[in-house]
């Protein structure tokens, strides 16, 4: 989690695997793809919950296949395809943001979970650069920051970047949603993906109960993912769900906060049904979640 | 906060009031008893969710009344009866506990949120003295313990009692009950209650999306709650929420988490509307929501 948000875990594959190249010592192309194939099954391991970590690897290794079949540099061209990876990144999240927008209102409060801004992507963010865009058509919003246990990402990194950008921002904690949408203080949800199938959307552990709330309260709930999100296989199979370590439980900033001895269970992420998902706003349009269930392209 | 859970603020309240009682200097019956009101509209103001208290300081005060008008000891009087009320307190824990173990099979796994056992009773505890109940049954229990942020009641307290006791437990943050639930691993949530009305239950905040997500999933939502924790008003109002010091969501064991500037909304409690309550356990037996929606005594 040293790199976290699903795009900027993609473009980080990517450029992972142009290092890859870059250092092999191989000069045979067959060895060197070799070498990259091994380098991929590293990074595949690093977060099973990511499609666009899955996506960026393949796209990279066809590639070097490509070059190598043509004969062009494997190394050059990894190099450049990361880039551009990078830029495309940054492409789609002003596309999210420019039709994300249309769906807030002047006066909105937004709740979001985890951290979906500069520091989740390349640049500008998802659910956050969707609420950036609102903010730069001239609508008022205000934002609602879930802490974000265990790792505090929207205490930490959602409230920075919020308060960098003078927007008005309420911290809660994560268990506190249900109650502050009951006093009517959040119109609409905007949490991003790490993958979406067709009939699930992954995200950062949490965002299954605040889906439940807000369907509780007919809030709307919007998930913010770029199209390389989207994993549209025809019989989807249930999102893999990453483990992480119990400290990030029992420790908060190095301190033991529980006594020793306990077990812990630390799911990174947690699955929401599409049936809790208003729409998906993507680069590409936004998908109502009848659209997304009968999606087989993007 | 530093006396917390329901039946523990009653009984305190309770022997807060024979304490004033003793030191009032005043020999005149109505003077005493003056000073006693007053005493009992400072600690009412102390946590507003809680119906013990306003059940103890109603019992206590009319108790010092009809001391006086018999020519009684006013002080010895209500420093019998505080001590009373915490004998009472212990009884009703073992008869609710005696009721509760009767829903719980070998081998269930019970999700409980914040503290219930003996730090928040006078002893032995409300949903965590059904939990010991059903173990001294030779029931074996698992226990899975909420962190319950922003105080952390559960990281630090159930998990405390539940090694102390050798219960076999595992914490979670708040935000991984929906997961926890969606991959089978609780049969059963148990939880306390600071007010039960007739169309809702107060409780520690995150109680709420808790009995959402077990509603989701079919799983029972149990709510142990003395008999002096329900108020049968025939109109219940809205439950008053009381809300806390933004650093308890700021800061952890002193240490600031979100950087400065960030508003925080920190409500203590949250209101499970009855619907989402499977029964509630009592010192005077099980009921069903429907039984609890149509009470006017107990």
């Amino acid at each position: 989690m040293t790199i976290r948000g699903a795009p900027a875990i993609g473009v980080a594959a990517a450029m992972g695997l142009a290092l890859a190249a870059k250092r092999s010592k191989h000069g045979d192309t067959m060895l060197l793809l070799l070498d990259l194939e091994k380098a991929a099954e590293i990074i595949r391991a690093t977060r099973p919950t990511a499609r666009n970590l899955f996506w960026a690897i393949d796209r990279m290794l066809r590639k070097a296949r490509e070059a190598g079949d043509k004969g062009l540099d494997i190394r050059e061209t990894l190099v450049a395809e990361a880039e551009l990876m990078a830029d495309e990144d940054i492409q789609a999240n002003r596309k999210m943001g420019a039709f994300g927008a249309e769906l807030i209102q002047d006066g909105d409060t937004i709740l979001t979970h985890c951290n979906t801004g500069t520091m989740a992507t390349v640049s500008y963010g998802t659910a956050f650069g969707i609420i950036r865009s609102a903010i730069a058509q001239g609508k008022k919003v205000k934002v609602i920051a879930t802490e974000t246990r265990p790792r505090q990402q929207g205490a930490r990194i959602t409230v920075y970047e919020a308060l960098a950008d003078k927007i008005p921002t309420t911290l809660i904690v994560d268990s506190a949603v249900g109650i502050t949408m009951s006093k009517g203080m959040i119109d609409k949800v905007l949490v991003g993906a790490d993958r979406v199938t067709r009939t699930a959307v992954a995200n950062k552990v949490g965002t299954f109960m605040i889906a439940l709330a807000a369907k509780h309260y007919g809030i709307p709930f919007y998930v913010a993912a770029p199209s390389t999100t989207l994993d549209l296989t025809a019989e989807p199979t249930a999102i893999s769900i990453e483990e992480r370590d119990p400290r990030e439980v029992t420790e908060i900033g190095g301190r033991r906060i529980t006594p020793k001895g306990v077990n812990v269970f630390n799911p990174a992420f947690d699955s929401t049904p599409l049936e809790l998902v208003t729409a998906v706003i993507t680069d590409k349009g936004i998908f109502s979640r009848e659209q997304i269930h009968n999606m087989t392209k993007i």
